[in-house]
């Protein structure tokens, strides 16, 4: 190619990229005017009480816009993808717009270890919902009656082996009619030292997500009511009207699916990066050739490794029931030897199949799920 | 509210949401207009022989757009996301744009077992890019000289177990200079067995990633070139032009790392998912008070599950070294169970620090891209 022609085709590279800037500009300009109207779709639902969230109605603006890219040539998903994307960041806005009124105008509400991480939140909630909000530090004890006076939920925001302790402490000084809700991830013990303190409405919580997440949005809060249930219903209906997604369950069954979900993926988790650690895995070489579901994957791995140890160790080792299912587990993965034998491979395929029954339409789901994200974590990394 | 108050807010709702549907159509136009100017830089980078990914390009157009977010009172995070998004896509049509020429035009291609999965895409990435392009079955040998006269690279499209046999049968028939190329999963023994049966350059390559990816953008081919490697590396410019990302390693390197990235991760997502289905886990429950990234885990095994048990034999079984690391990873487990004692809690806090030590920043970059596919994860499902 002549010095000449180069330049000619530079010339007009530029000029398509200065027209793909203009038009990336105006879709900023035009998600800010979106943005803006927003706002007033929010002060208005707030002015007349209405729910933020809208499913029929996002759903339908969605595959409106599916049809629309079809007409034009459009990848739909590629629209879907960006909608979904700005709708979200809409509800959020929304949510935040909703800082009056909570569904229980007026209660009182008292956050015991109201600054510490998970706390935190707690108080930014109630407190941005205009909810009359206290906090009760370890170091203000002095002052408990005080702040307690007329509250009518007190919720405690403490390490879940201080609960009992707190719960018996800050009892005398509340009203009989106070709620009284903890937030530890195990509801057996903590719930029954709540019923032996307290003589009023008791509520277990359980929040299935850490204070570094931003937004209630669809994030799951278990909940086990526990005394006069009926009492404790405004602080759970507060938090669906927040966008959390409350699940019911009792004490016994929490603790026992919790077994599962927390101490036996957690302590599964550490086995394997354990042995990732002694097995003299080259981590950087091995990164550089994954593909993006083992980056994935590993990246839950060191996930866990990058929290509180204390924390963990707490979760993993909470109850003997818990004990006794890691060590099942451990026997179980021992048994599973025999597959590496010389003739275990048809035997390890019978096994496969089996688990892949038992876990029925959730593998495809699964498959559904996982790619989309990988399609996320490569666009993105 | 009396009832005309009410239909002069409902009107007034009605009248927002008619300005957001204005604003998400004109949206959409300008993703259309985007995608035609995007189609004119592909046909123009295509005539300059210019690469379709420039990422200085992309980060510069992601950071002003963050730019002008923050200046309009918009959240950067969510024009970032979008852009990504838009980004994608645009290097996808890019990329199909790329339809001709290869970098080698005019070579002549073989795809043994190229009606097979993996096959097809092989088959569709050279056929688009112009290389003429033949396909030989199983039952196709008596064909075999006639379809692989001429070819300059022959590619082994086949099961691992096959791939010796496969290429010692068809070697009499290629001309010598032409590149053998095989697809499995492991690399020192059909490496040799490609070196025994021709003569001519030899090329390992793995693609880390299955036949239902669509694309080939930023995926990862592990390459072993064996013999004559620059004459098989325009094969290795090709994948990189359709915008894959090619890390040379050895055979035995590559076998190395893949017992821990492929048999060892596998193995012990099957040993976790084989305890689940035996330990009496009610699935149904556990997903429904699980956080998101609970979900996102046991998504991980249940894909596993949903996939061939015997590939995913094959591959935990390969080689006696791989059983050998598997076994030794249920040692190291069994060896855990100690931490599970009255007494193990310190033990196991002061392992989960020596873990996360090794990890080093890898674990707070996996906090950063989990957190970052969790809200995706919420966001569409």
């Amino acid at each position: 190619m002549a010095p000449n022609d180069r330049d000619a085709a530079e010339e007009s590279l530029d000029h398509l990229r200065a027209e793909i800037d203009r038009i990336d500009r105006a879709l900023v300009e035009l998600l800010a005017e979106r943005r803006r109207v927003v706002g007033r779709v929010a002060e208005h639902k707030r002015r007349q009480g209405l729910p933020v969230y809208h499913p029929a109605r996002e759903e339908d603006l969605i595959s409106r816009r599916r049809d629309q890219a079809r007409a034009a040539g459009l990848d739909p998903d590629l629209v879907e993808d960006v909608f979904r994307r700005i709708v979200r960041a809409s509800r959020v806005v929304q949510a935040k717009g909703f800082r009056a009124p909570g569904v229980r105008q007026g209660a009182r509400v008292l956050v015991v270890g109201g600054r510490g991480a998970m706390g935190t939140r707690v108080v930014g909630w109630f407190s941005a919902a205009g909810y009359p909000t206290e906090v009760l530090e370890r170091d203000e004890w002095a002052r408990a009656a005080q702040k307690a006076r007329g509250a009518d939920l007190a919720v405690l925001a403490v390490p879940i082996r201080a609960t009992a302790e707190v719960a018996a402490r800050l009892a005398p000084h509340l009203p009989e009619g106070c709620v009284m809700c903890d937030l530890a991830s195990l509801k057996v013990d903590p719930v029954r030292a709540m019923l032996e303190a307290h003589p009023g409405p008791v509520l277990g919580l359980h929040p299935m997500f850490g204070p570094t997440t931003q937004s209630l949005d669809k994030q799951v809060v278990v909940a086990t009511p526990a005394r006069f249930p009926e009492r404790s219903e405004w602080v759970l209906e507060q938090l669906s009207a927040w966008g959390a997604v409350v699940v019911r369950s009792t004490p016994e069954e929490h603790d026992e699916i919790m077994g599962v979900v927390q101490a036996l993926r957690h302590f599964a988790t550490f086995v394997f990066g354990r042995f990732l650690s002694r097995a003299g895995v080259d981590l950087d070489r091995t990164l550089e050739v994954s593909s993006p579901i083992y980056r994935l994957e590993l990246g839950m791995v060191g996930r866990l490794f990058a929290q509180d140890p204390e924390l963990y160790a707490d979760i993993m080792l909470a109850t003997p029931e818990r004990r006794r299912l890691l060590r099942r587990f451990l026997d179980e993965a021992a048994d599973t030897a025999r597959f590496l034998n010389e003739d275990g491979r048809e035997e390890l395929i019978r096994e496969f199949r089996r688990v892949a029954e038992w876990f029925g339409p959730f593998g495809d789901q699964a498959i559904r799920e996982s790619s989309y994200l990988i399609e996320k974590l490569v666009e993105r990394f």
